[in-house]
């Protein structure tokens, strides 16, 4: 049986989130054509106390569950599909030393989180392997170039992955915003998140202490400490659903404020027409289904997750499994939703002024992280050949 | 926050239900062929021990939710379909006096179906008026025609509606298997849900007295009175659900075991074809959607449920906009599922012996209850106009 | 520029076979019940006239094209979906002397046909390999068992394939219906194309001559030799287009007819509900549609039979992308509407006596023949590799 | 019976809109970025020769059929939609005066687009009933404001429509670019179809000669005189068309060139990987289907065509079902592939530097044209009920 409860604590979070949403949803149209540094965006989500979110309340953290804190990057999501990624990757990233860092870097990357209300970015995109890393003494050396450092430049603590010679894994490493030789490249210019500042980084001699590598020496062995890349999977997830929301609304109060009716519908206003009432129901309803997916995923997640290193292979691979499941069915309904709001708005819609089409292009541009296909294939594989998802930054 | 707990008198009416589930899936092909009366399968409902599944505690009943309860509605749909609407119909119908009838009838059915152990049919069906009901002496006399009587040929309790003269809200009345005078036209020759025998009954001169009318002499006039239509409609849901996951479980085993690998696949075993696991992904996926938006809205149904006659008729129409989006997720879903299984089972799965259409045919029959189109539509109105769902049978 | 040219001559056919397929829908429900062999349905193709359909005029034949007989399969197909295999069958195999026989044997064969008016079938199946043939003194022996033989039971003349020993390459050869020790074993019991008798046959000591050997002793090694593979193909094609077609004017007739308005559509006839006429739309476009690719890759493969022995493998496989286009379309449309026509006639239209069911399990049937994603995988090959699709029995 | 010819006339046009859409497509993107007025389309296109390629030989022109010029529009349309939709309405507007003129101002508009290669252009549009006109004297005035009046700004003959004081019917008129008082408002910021300039126009006492107003004093009554409206639906299609097989081709160029094959796929390049190899043949068989069906309508509105004042309101009528059929299956399958193209190319395919969401935006803004439900509904009226479709602008 499940029960939904709802404590005060969450519910001012959502207050927060939702007033937040809204402000930065009245100025996103002008924001995504400018395009740019999302400096305003992190300041007023610095401001707004949630940084700390799913930091657990021992280290002074809000502490709240992976549930409840994927429904405020929906939230967000609903502004801004840019701001839903910044803060979806600073949560995951706020929790990475714990699944993979040593327990020393646990305690004091979270604590360092609160008591300095700090904003985390990543470029750890594993596919692009020319970033490398060399020892340097007591030291490492960083040189070379990474991409998609979504909001790295602004970031407090930036996270990226390189190479050491000759090998296969990555070393994953935490280093401040003024550590010398980093260099964006600001060559973010793409038809969606485009707040995101997702650019290339070059390094130039780039010095890195042992102790900022996580999980320094042996990383360790243990189903958790991947399991971060799974709750990216989802919040990815969750920032798909709030864009689709936040389409459904925008076009929900357009239809009723500035639509007309067919000429040939037989109806004196927009909201009366039998296909549009039709359409739109027929929106709700993948869009629920969606939302009531990923949210049955992030009950398993945080079931997961409060296994902690006691996790097994198996049921990290069953947790991705739905969570695959929800990425997948978001990504179809959202670009469905994105896409057939005109219908349901009508030819003037497509005014550059209301910028319906941010939807759809951030909408397609994060759903191409990585392919759909292979999540399909995957849950196909578990559920015909009980083989679990290889292990990957994506899987 | 949502939480699952799971009680352990509900893990042993899971345990039955799968275990009887099991059993009648076993020769679900021959009794489809057969058709004719669902005696054996009343025989061994009743035997279970399951009729009473939701006659509150105080009765003597089990007790369950209707979210527990729509699950064991699904656990037998997984076997066949008529099964699920039979017992579905059922649990509908044991509660019917509690939302339309006086206290004394909520109380007495209650009562009556746990001390006889008492299987509920009907045929309630308001779109066929030709059921007349009209005063004789202290009693009523019914005398017409009434189609779609799902089950009512081997029901102890059998629930019709019937039109008095000149009136537009028909009296609804409960009358014993021995009742004199109703005739089963043995006329359920469909090409689907074959085991439900939903005949058209003839009545002649049939007595009915004033207690056995619900609600008699003044039927309620609050929401909660028409909610169980509401319930209804998500019971139906749960059998479409199970249906479609009776096919995806049958189709599972025939792939793994029995499908042949495509002469230009480049593989050895149809299990790794890249197409059957893509396609068992998809499938998986949106069967998952399916479940987990019926599974939130029975949760609004159990809360809406709980306030009993303080229910709103904005609470009643809120929960049906839920139901209705389950309601055509479902059937959209297993549409899909029932067809394209074929499609990863291969040619030779065709065979009449594996009787893999009667999952389409049965799904296909049973989702035309009432048409999906006006869901889609209500949900629309609702959302565009703030309208409720007109109050029918149906909504 | 495309113009469309219609001959008298064509006109007759058409009306002929638009009288047969009236006529054979008359009672096709309940041969689609009887199933059991194709007797009277051959009798009446017999005496149709339409058998020489594809036999050139020199050797006394019709000499229509392969775009005008391929609209009588699908004309007949209207009627009864095994009617339409049967007739499209023995179209392919009526040629298949031409294509890879020698000259006696093309000409031998074409005129036999015409002058005693036979019927074709044939079980070729190559995924099948249990019939051997070996050679007996000037003789050959044939033994073993073949599966899926459409017709065969009732056909004046059979091909099949047997494997030589040690070969890969079937030998392919036709004897006719009184050859001794050819056992049907009337075992085609499925759910759909019940009609076709589409048995297993054993072969016991089976004797075949050297020139009822196609091609022998060289088949021949040029294109047009593996031709009628994509002919068959398209062949199906149009017998999928013509269920759905019969499937929409049955759906037609009843809605028209029979179908009430539903209770809150504020209509007084389901032929005026919105919803009804935007999904006949719906059915009407992408019926045309896949007529019109179908119709469009008819005349592709009309121009390249003209070429004969001078067919490029590149034109062949050119004509084959075209071919397979409109067979994967033909399937995805075709299921789309025998599925959904239910939703525009309402509940009652599932009574058995309608038979609206065959349509979809005919066509289920038939599609899974060879799977469509194939067909799309050789699309998308050729479109980025420009790669032909290997040449197969299917392909 | 269907044959395809193909003059070596047709094939020069072709040949030289090939040209030219190879060579705008080349700067497409950065005229995308820059919007403002298509001047330079335009004079390419006048250079081009094809201006009067519906223009009768007998006045001159090249006379080309609606079916072969359809096909030019298709082909321009893949290089931009914006010039397609420029060039297609340039079309229809040559035409004007043919169907809704006198027989004066049919030879007089033809004559003249011949003899000063005229490039045409209109807001016609009559849902907007904001342009008032009066008569003045000999002469009528015009006052108030016209929208989407897509290309006026640099048409040498414009055409709009006004309404006549408590009048209807709207009267459409025909002045040069040099008239006084028509003030373009630069106001066309959309987010696609950019280039295409669909301002909004001030009149401030534009004098109107009796004879510019098409068919004065008495316009003509029979079908012929509104057909153009149905060939302009059908003229969009073509652009829709286009837009699509561009958004194709960029995407097999991309896909072969720069997409990586995904790390768990095991293929070592991304045009080997079974799912984008699959969903090519998705994009194809619908892509193909859409221009079948659309060819198709095309011949059928040439024949219609050619019955000029003979055709029938019936036949017209007819014409405009198969029109409306291609319109909203190209809709339905542009919007389908101009979306996931992006998934057979990848996530670095989001860069702006390649523009590749143009196809979407420039074929989401123009399907909006007019309602594609209204279009499966008319359909749907005429299946059902055999009613033809309203006679409006746009049906």
């Amino acid at each position: 049986m499940v029960q939904i409860l709802e404590t005060k604590q969450s519910q001012n979070w959502k207050a927060i989130a939702s007033s937040l949403s809204k402000e930065l949803s009245e100025n996103a149209v002008a924001r995504d054509a400018e395009a740019g540094l999302p400096d305003y965006e992190v300041k007023r989500l610095r401001e707004s106390g949630l940084l700390p979110l799913v930091v657990p309340k021992e280290y002074g953290g809000i502490g709240a569950t992976w549930a409840e804190a994927l429904k405020i990057v929906q939230e967000l999501s609903k502004a801004d599909g840019s701001i839903g990624q910044l803060f979806g990757n600073h949560l995951n990233l706020t929790a990475l030393a714990h699944v993979s860092g040593t327990p020393e870097q646990k305690e004091r990357y979270y604590r360092e989180t609160v008591q300095h209300n700090l904003f985390w970015a990543n470029a750890i995109n594993t596919r692009d392997t020319r970033l490398k890393i060399t020892s340097e003494g007591e030291k490492f050396r960083v040189d070379g170039i990474k991409s998609f450092g979504t909001g790295v430049a602004v970031a407090d603590l930036r996270v990226f992955s390189a190479l050491p010679d000759g090998a296969e894994v990555p070393f994953i490493f935490v280093i401040p915003k003024d550590r010398l030789g980093v260099i964006s490249n600001q060559d973010w210019h793409n038809i969606g998140q485009r707040r995101t500042d997702s650019d290339t980084f070059s390094f130039h001699q780039v010095l890195v202490e042992k102790d900022e590598i996580l999980g320094f020496p042996n990383p360790p062995e243990y189903a958790f400490a991947t399991f971060l890349g799974i709750i990216a999977q989802l919040t990815k997830t969750y920032v798909y659903l709030g864009i689709a929301e936040g389409a459904f609304a925008a076009a929900q109060e357009y239809t009723k404020t500035t639509t007309k009716p067919w000429i040939t519908s037989g109806v004196d206003s927009a909201a009366k027409d039998p296909y549009i009432l039709y359409h739109y129901g027929e929106f709700r309803v993948e869009l629920e289904a969606a939302i009531a997916l990923a949210d049955r995923a992030a009950l398993q997640v945080q079931q997961a997750w409060e296994k902690d290193v006691d996790l097994t292979f198996a049921e990290r691979g069953e947790v991705a499994i739905a969570v695959f499941a929800a990425k997948a069915f978001a990504t179809k309904v959202g670009l469905d939703i994105t896409t057939r709001i005109f219908e349901v708005m009508g030819t003037r819609s497509t005014a550059s002024k209301y910028g319906f089409d941010r939807y759809w292009r951030d909408l397609r541009t994060f759903t191409l992280h990585d392919p759909v296909n292979y999540k399909l294939r995957d849950i196909g594989n578990w559920i015909l050949n009980q083989e679990l998802p290889v292990v990957t930054q994506y899987s």
